[in-house]
């Protein structure tokens, strides 16, 4: 690994084995960072340092403490999308209060992660369901690439969200800037051929395969590099192409940024999403690329190392920062073995800030912007809402909820309605829970629903299986579901519930319980419980509720065999029949 | 029941035999509800006829709709503090502002439960938990009580919440009114004594048994009595004792109030939270009753009840209303056998009032504070807490949180944090569930935890049981336990996942488990399914998991039998022993 790899005795066999692999990623992730990271920028709402700073000091800090050889840190596309959502709350675009609020947000995402982390806490990012995370992150496509609208056709728009954009790009198209517009279709034709083109191109031209693809991820510099060409020398920032300007050069200042605490607390929610959002992104990349090597992650380091890139960021005038997708793909493919390799990018990146800035003076927004829309449409799963809803409504409908109210009132109001809607829909599900009448399969001690499997019952015990814990939100639910199942059948002089699929009993539904209890006796039944687990039996055992209860069996088998003993005996001795229902 | 009760052929046998009881209860109801009605008002900090109103038409409404014979609905002290707090926020008590607050919380509280009922919603109730529910009376109970020591000790005070009243109530000490306070510590103590020693007084006196325990519950009406004749008898009025003073004769006028949709926005969610606590405090109050009958209540019918009741509140000057838990009681006790006798209490306080009111003009404020207190009394109850959390910490910490928060902060506060933290505890227990290692229970083809039971297992087969549903919170859970599992045992052939306590598979889990799939395929594991549910099965079913899992099995003996045929069979057939092994 790669601390190990700074002592003498360790050194050695790293530059004879993974150096070279490496150095070669480290490259190719630069020449995409170098674009991608003043693209985000642009996108975030920040200078374009901010972009290239976030590409040295946190890749120092991860390539430290970080657990995944593969994940290539920096700026990524979603989470400068919601750091302008959430600046923006306080400030406007361009001004020193909206760059400050930058800072804060990768200070306090940063210091939540790290704090995450060392609380072994990283299960809370599984509150962001699969589907939620899959529908914001399209939805944050399309909003990312609407948003960049603007640069392309050299026009002003305002709004962040899809009724604000949409209406405010059509009122404005009569401003469309011509040179503009024909650089961005130039570009952006380069750029999606070149995913494909460049690399078959290359080999054709005589270059080894693996010489062909490393170079191939050089498109993004070769957009760059003839575009700021062109507008150069054809003085098109004459003509109205806007163009990136002064960039300071030099290694970023390290300061910590100026207190306020109401703009801490305004950043405090959008800053936990971010973190949240950010180490989603970032891990599940991650344990994909594992997976991958037969390597492993852990969640916890990750947060704790994640969390140290961005108060990094935030001491060093860049943005929030986390794991990337397309870098670390081309990252892992190039080669990378080691976390070295990000800190070699780091390395790469500081000396093109302190040589490189002044030539990148003439580089065309229209670039960077279609560099953004090229990165964001591999966001794009458009396929994933169909699937999600055919497996599970549920999901489904937390997956439209997200990227509806993502792309119409923003991002942080998106991620809220998915995951509020996710939790009220499985709260509504378990106040509701699938309760089987069960019997016996013929040849052998199991019991299944009745409606599903050929099995044997006597009319005169009743076996519910109940298939959820029982807890506040259902626990008046059974007690009136077995009433009316009692009083529909006067035949019924036992009931069984079988408890194998509940796994809490709470106060609630203990007080229900006893409740039930006691009708069931009023009416001559009685209730005994088959299957209890341990944990719910040692709670039970703390109450008079056991006392009351008729019986307590291990098995369903054993409570049918004292209930209904001779046609118990008799259904076990007969061939076994498996025969499943035909459901109506 | 009461509608036949005035068909002409239904009406005989009424009047043969519960019109006795009914009229019986309704005299003594009413002469419960006069003070009580009166009081509750001043709690509400309305003017005392608000109090009386709300015993007219919603008693009449209640007893054409209502479904509980025994229930007596009107003023109740938790939903006159509910209702004080929430008017309180928009208006200063005393104002017309803070009275027309009052009826649109009656009318929005009343519209919501009519909702509820007609779209059979009425399981939200059971959010509110059986702990956050008493712990939240008992603080009430506390809150209201403190409400009080400004009338019973005839001092100023301001504030809702302990940490507003106490200091309120000590800088004011030196103001106290000693006629006040004598009057006061007589009441008290007289109402006190009533309790239990009016009733065997009388019946000492020579009056029969249910005579004597019928007159005793006048002791309120006793009470009001010989203190507002005191009051007038020796002008303590003019010696600061303060009095009801005026109370217009005559029924309540009908009519909507006026129309403030900004009122009405602010007052949306505290008459939510008014008609949750109101319903629920009536239908337990009314099911308990029931019980004793053996007659049912029936949930969503009483919602539209109580809801038509509160919208006539709203629409008769009158203050919000529910069952209440002691003159229900009465109620019961008194005879009452049918809604009618609701109605003759209706038909009592409209006489009253046409007759009455001039007579209550020196009524001391003091007098009604004592009956609010003898009342919140039976509220309060202090080993609810200790008994929460010896049975299970999460119901204990939510109902001290409830409790804690009501009497800090609030009383909508308190609610919401006892609901949350009730849900918040919910889903941390799930995101991570038990898993039990299991074996085979000798002579038995039931499978039980290692750890609780003399079992047979193998080393290379694992058998965990999941208990609980797998969902997103907890879908990475069971993927990392496995794999610290099967790295633990390298013996580990295979892996038998016991489905008998899953209920449900969401997208994230499925996508988790394809992933632990993928794992313990590279890691040389095999993967199967026992026991899975039906509704379970079905979702399974529309995915390619199923095709890749190694094994699906009905049962778990099924799972073993397939996976080490010669222990399993061997194991079957040893004589059955169930002892549980002593854990640690």
């Amino acid at each position: 690994m790669f601390r190990s790899g700074f002592t003498l005795s360790g050194l050695r066999p790293y530059l004879r084995g993974p150096l070279a692999g490496d150095l070669t990623a480290a490259v190719v992730v630069t020449i995409m960072l170098i674009p991608q990271g003043m693209a985000y920028a642009m996108l975030a709402g920040l200078p374009p340092q901010a972009g290239l700073y976030g590409a040295i000091l946190p890749l120092l800090l991860y390539a430290v403490l970080g657990s995944s050889p593969a994940l290539a840190v920096g700026p990524v596309a979603v989470v400068a999308l919601m750091t302008a959502a959430a600046a923006g709350l306080v400030a406007e675009t361009g001004t020193p209060g909206y760059e400050l609020a930058a800072l804060w947000i990768a200070l306090l995402s940063g210091a939540m992660m790290l704090a995450m982390g060392l609380l072994r806490l990283g299960f809370v990012a599984n509150f962001l369901s699969h589907p939620v995370i899959s529908g914001f992150i399209t939805a944050a496509g399309i909003l990312i690439a609407l948003s960049q609208v603007r640069h392309l056709l050299g026009i002003q728009t305002i709004g962040k969200t899809v009724p604000e954009v949409l209406p405010s790009i059509l009122a404005n198209l009569g401003d469309v800037n011509l040179p503009t517009l024909a650089l961005s279709v130039l570009v952006l034709a380069f750029l999606f051929w070149s995913r494909k083109g460049l690399a078959p191109l290359l080999r054709r031209l005589g270059l080894p395969r693996a010489a062909a693809a490393a170079l191939a991820k050089g498109g993004l510099f070769l957009a760059v590099l003839v575009s700021t060409l062109a507008v150069w020398a054809l003085s098109l920032d004459q003509a109205g192409v806007r163009i990136l300007g002064h960039i300071p050069a030099g290694l970023p200042p390290l300061a910590l940024p100026g207190f306020d605490l109401d703009l801490i607390m305004l950043l405090i929610v959008p800053s936990a999403m971010i973190a949240l959002v950010g180490y989603v992104e970032s891990i599940s990349i991650a344990q994909t690329l594992a997976a991958k090597k037969r390597q492993s992650i852990d969640p916890d380091r990750e947060l704790v190392a994640l969390g140290a890139a961005n108060l990094g960021a935030g001491l060093s005038q860049a943005m929030p920062v986390t794991g990337g997708l397309s870098r670390s793909i081309v990252n892992h493919e190039a080669g990378a073995e080691t976390r070295a390799a990000g800190a070699m990018t780091a390395l790469m990146i500081g000396a093109a800030l302190l040589a490189l800035t002044p030539l990148l003076f003439f580089l065309p927004s229209a670039t960077l912007a279609a560099i953004i829309i090229v990165a964001v449409v591999s966001l794009l799963d458009f396929r994933a809402l169909p699937r999600a809803w055919s497996y599970s409504r549920a999901d489904g409908a937390a997956m439209a909820a997200t990227m509806a109210v993502t792309l119409l009132l923003g991002v942080e109001e998106g991620l809220m309605a998915g995951v509020g809607l996710s939790l009220a829909l499985h709260l509504y599900r378990t106040s509701r829970p699938h309760v089987a009448e069960v019997g016996q399969v013929p040849g052998t001690g199991h019991f299944r629903n009745i409606n599903r499997y050929e099995v044997v019952t006597t009319p005169e015990v009743l076996t519910l299986r109940v298939d959820e814990s029982l807890y506040f939100p259902n626990a008046r639910y059974l007690e009136e579901l077995v009433q009316t199942r009692i009083a529909e059948s006067p035949d019924i002089k036992h009931l069984v519930l079988m408890f194998s699929a509940v796994n809490d009993v709470d106060a609630s539904a203990l007080e229900s319980l006893e409740m039930l209890l006691a009708k069931l006796h009023a009416a001559g039944v009685s209730l005994h419980l088959s299957e209890v687990k341990g944990p719910v039996m040692d709670r039970l055992q703390r109450t008079d509720f056991l006392h009351h209860v008729d019986g307590i069996h291990l098995t369903q088998l054993d409570a049918m065999a004292a209930l209904a003993p001779a046609l118990t005996e008799e259904t076990l001795n007969q061939p076994r029949c498996e025969r499943r229902k035909v459901l109506a």
